[in-house]
C-alpha cells in the first residue's frame, strides 16, 4: 500500500480575510475563530493586517485592533496550530516580525511582487535566524512566465526560504497557468511549494488542485472564503474536497464546517460572492486598488471602467504604476473619439 | 488559423435558479432578466418550476406565479435567446409540454434519473414531434459508472434526443470523473453532449472546464450562481473565463455582469454561498431532499445528520426510497453504542 498524499493548510480568515471585514477583527473574534482552527487541527493559521504585517494604515485601511493583540490572542488559543505572519517588505519591517516572532509567531511569510524577490533577502535571512519557518511568497504570479517565476524561487531558496508560494493575488490565472508553474516550480528547486488561490474568476478550487496535482505541498484556504476579492480556497470545502480525493490534510472535516456556519458567516458583514467588481479585477488581472483610480478616470474621460482595467492589465502595469491609469484612460478615449 | 472551439450555453437561473427564490418569480422579474439575457445573446434561456413543468406543489414548493405566464414572458421579450423547458417524467407530462411549446418554448429537456433513462422514451419522442430541439437530461450522474452513463445516453439518443446531458444535480462529481464520464460519452455516442454543475464542491467552474475539454459543447450557467444547493456554475464567470481560454460563447461579457449586478442580484433574497448543508450534500452526493429527513432521524437517534447523509451517499440510496433513512440512522445508533 503506498502512503497516502498528504497536504499542509495554511488558514488566511485572519489575514487575508481581514479585507472582508475591512481589518475590523476584534481580539475576542480572534480567540474565537484560531480556537475552532486550533481544535479543527488546521497547521497554520496566519494572523496579520490583510496587507500583512504594519499593514494598519490610511493607504492599507485602519485596523480594529493592533494586530499584535491578534497574534497575541491567537497564539494563546492554540496548542496544535502553529500562528503564521505575513510580512511584505515596504510595508513591514524586521522589527515588526521580530515582534511577532516574540509573541509566538513561529511562521513567517514574506511577500514580495513575482520579479521582486530580491527584495525579500534580507527579510528571509532574518525570519530563519530568528528561528522562524519561512515562506517565500511571489504575489500576482500570473504576471510573469513560469521561467521568470523559477528564477525568482530559486532567489528565495537561496535567502533560506524552506518554502516558496505561487500567489494568484489577482484571481486571474487559468488551471493550466498553475499546473505549468508549479511543474517548472517543481522541476528546479528542491524547498517545498506552496499555492494561494483567489475565487474571482470561480478558479479557487480548480486551481489549487492542479497545483496540488502539479506538486505544491502547501496550500492556503479561508473558511468561509473570507479573502480580498472574491476570496480564496474555502477551507472548509477543500478539506471535503481533498479528503474525496483520498488526499490527507488532518483537519477535521465536520469541525471546520461547524466553525464555518457557526462562528465565522455570523460575524461576515456581507456574504463573499464573485461580484461584478471581483470578477473585473480576476479577468483584467490588475490590482484591487486599481479599481477606484480607473472608476475616476472612466468618469472623467467618459469610458467604461472595465475597459480601462482590461487594458492596464494587457500592459501589465503594476503597483507603483498608477499615474499610467489616466493615460491609459486618455488613450482609450482617443481611440474611441476616432470609432 | 483553426476554427475558434464554440460552446453553447443555457441559462438556467429562471429554472434551477428558481430554487434559490423558493419559486417566488414575479412575470416583471422574469421579463426583465429574460430581456437582459436575450441582449447579452445568451442562446439557451430555461424558464420552469425549479422541478420542471407541473413542479408547483405542496412537495417541491408552490410557484407564486403560473410558470406559464413566466414563459409566455419570456418569449414576449427575446428575439434571439430561445426558450427552453425541462420536464421531469412523473412529475410534468406530455400536456404541459405541449402547452409550453405552444407558448413558444423551442427546446425540450427530458430529465430522469442517471439509471432511468427509459422512462424518457415518450417525452422525448412527442417533444420531437412538436418539432422542438430536444435534451436528454441524465440527473444524478455521479451515482452512474462511465459505462452505464453511456448505456443510457444510447437509449435518449434512440429516442430521438439532439443533446444528451451529464447532470451533477448533487454537485458531487469531481474533475476527473466529470473527465471519464464526457469521454466515453463521446466516444459512442453522435449526438452532442452537454453538462450541468452545482457548485456544492466550489467545482463548478473546474468540472464545466473538464467538460467542456473532454468534448461537451452545451454548458449550463445561472446568472450570479442561482440554482439549488449552492447553486450552478456562475454565468458571467463563465463567459470571462472561456473568453480567456478563447472558447467562443457569443455571449456579451459585460452585458451578463451588469445583469448580474444590476438586475439579478438584487431580487436575491440570500446570496448564494456554499454553506454546511450544500456542502455536506454535494459530499455525501444525495439528494437534497434527503437533508431534512435525516435531521429528524438524528434528532430520534441522538446522530450527527451528516452520518446519516454519508451513509445514504455510501449506499447509493435514490429518491423515492426515503424510508432507508429510519434504518439507516436505526444502525448507525446501533454501531454507535457498541463503541
Amino acid at each position: 500500500m503506498t502512503e497516502r498524499q498528504k497536504v499542509l493548510l495554511t488558514e488566511v480568515a485572519l489575514r487575508d480575510g481581514s479585507h472582508a471585514l475591512s481589518h475590523q477583527y476584534t481580539v475576542q473574534q480572534v480567540e474565537k475563530i484560531a480556537k475552532g482552527l486550533n481544535e479543527a487541527k488546521v497547521p497554520y493559521i496566519e494572523v496579520a493586517h490583510g496587507d500583512g504585517l504594519a499593514g494598519s494604515s490610511l493607504q492599507y485601511g485602519r485596523s480594529k485592533t493592533n494586530e499584535f493583540e491578534l497574534i497575541e490572542a491567537a497564539v494563546a488559543v492554540t496548542d496544535f496550530s502553529k500562528v503564521a505572519v505575513l510580512l511584505i517588505p515596504g510595508i513591514g519591517t524586521v522589527k515588526e516580525l521580530k515582534q511577532a516572532q516574540q509573541l509566538g509567531a513561529k511562521m513567517a511569510r514574506i511577500a514580495t511582487h513575482v520579479t521582486e524577490a530580491d527584495v525579500s533577502a534580507q527579510h528571509i535571512y532574518a525570519a530563519k535566524e530568528l528561528g522562524m519557518e519561512t515562506v517565500g511568497f511571489l504575489m500576482m504570479s500570473h504576471m510573469a512566465e513560469p521561467e521568470k517565476i523559477v528564477e525568482q524561487a530559486k532567489l528565495m531558496e537561496s535567502y533560506g526560504a524552506d518554502i516558496v508560494y505561487v500567489v494568484d493575488s489577482a484571481g486571474a490565472l487559468l488551471p493550466n497557468q498553475v499546473t505549468t508553474r508549479i511543474k517548472a516550480m517543481k522541476e528546479t528547486i528542491g524547498v517545498e511549494i506552496g499555492f494561494h488561490a483567489h475565487n474571482n474568476l470561480s478558479l479557487a478550487m480548480a486551481n489549487t488542485l492542479a497545483a496540488i496535482e502539479a506538486g505544491a505541498t502547501r496550500i492556503d484556504g479561508s473558511v468561509r472564503c473570507l479573502g480580498a476579492g472574491a476570496g480564496n480556497t474555502q477551507t472548509e470545502v477543500l478539506v471535503g474536497v481533498l479528503d474525496r480525493m483520498g488526499i490527507e490534510t488532518g483537519v477535521d472535516f465536520y469541525k471546520m464546517m461547524d466553525l464555518a456556519e457557526n462562528v465565522v458567516a455570523p460575524i461576515l458583514p456581507v456574504p463573499q460572492e464573485i461580484t461584478k467588481n471581483s470578477l473585473v479585477l480576476g479577468y483584467a488581472g490588475v490590482y484591487s486598488s486599481f479599481a477606484l483610480h480607473a472608476q475616476r478616470a472612466a468618469e472623467k474621460f467618459n469610458l467604461d471602467a472595465r475597459d480601462i482595467l482590461i487594458e492596464l492589465g494587457n500592459r501589465k502595469v503594476v503597483g507603483g504604476q498608477e499615474d499610467m491609469i489616466v493615460d491609459v484612460a486618455a488613450e482609450l478615449a482617443k481611440v474611441k473619439t476616432f470609432v
